[in-house]
């Protein structure tokens, strides 16, 4: 299992983590199989998305604040971060890529994020490898 | 493949499958790889979050009832559960967990959650371990 | 890695897949594992639900278009398809099934279709399986 650490800088923002996956890929030696990439937090999450318009995951971050208020009334978690803990259920905890010839597969247009939703902090990204 | 049953007691709740999965994972013998939870029904998911406060929890199922609302006047389906086929795929149908040294590997934070929209109900819950 | 194409017919739809994948599992020889199935699209998803009921991908499509309106004035991506970009997050770029006996297996009202948030147009599936 590898590990590496993304400091986020806003409250809700989405990282582009392409870079470090694909390196973690091609060091690994594996050519054809699965990588599995985990956050091991409650307030942030994984998403494959738009690598080319930044305005794309701009528009998500807003879209996804605008349905799950972070100022609800009716929230009871003391912390009053529940809004981030739902997005980042909504998102989800772990993407997947497929790795063939040796190398991440991923569509033209897709990149991968880290998706912060009760930032900033430093968060910490798990990457495990299945494969031949 | 393992599998175990949950039994749940409301309509719409997270039950706690931390423990099982974990005990899935040690008595494998698997020391490296990948875990895949799969909840075969279609209106219940799973996901992966807060284990500290349960009020993470209530907040969800009350935020996810909120979005997706169950008496949409414009729902065709006619057994009348449309919200919870909705809420199982916005949850999603599997969650994964790495494994190193043998044992389940999560965030501080983190539990493991069946999401029951339509109970309640008996649930089934498969497990898979890819790894060596 | 196996790839197959799937041609949609209208801007958001849920078109079934599971035949594909079931065909592409048996092909493959592998008796116990996991297959990944990998949508390499940015404003096109992934997800598991109903296979019986075709109301139940009917009022799906209408909800999630409800939540996250394609015409917002919020939205600054040029290309006007925000919502595509979104609703692809929200369903996910993958999906995960067991395989035991060399079967796939899937829940008894379960199907796996290509969610499609931006069509018409042709899509992509890959398809890798890890197993033995």
């Amino acid at each position: 299992m590898e590990q590496f650490t993304v400091r986020t800088t806003g409250r809700c923002q989405l990282i582009p983590i392409t870079a470090q996956i694909r390196s973690i890929v091609h060091n690994s030696g594996i050519t054809s199989g699965v990588c599995v990439v985990f956050c091991p937090h409650t307030t942030a999450g994984l998403t494959i998305n738009e690598n080319a318009d930044p305005d794309v995951a701009r528009d998500m971050v807003y879209q996804l604040q605008r349905l799950v208020p972070a100022d609800d009334p009716e929230y009871k978690h003391v912390e009053g971060n529940s809004a981030a803990h739902i997005l980042a259920s909504l998102t989800g905890s772990s993407v997947h890529l497929l790795i063939e010839n040796g190398a991440l597969q991923l569509g033209t247009w897709q990149g991968i994020y880290l998706a912060e939703f009760d930032g900033p902090r430093e968060r910490k990204v798990w990457v495990q490898i299945v494969g031949s």
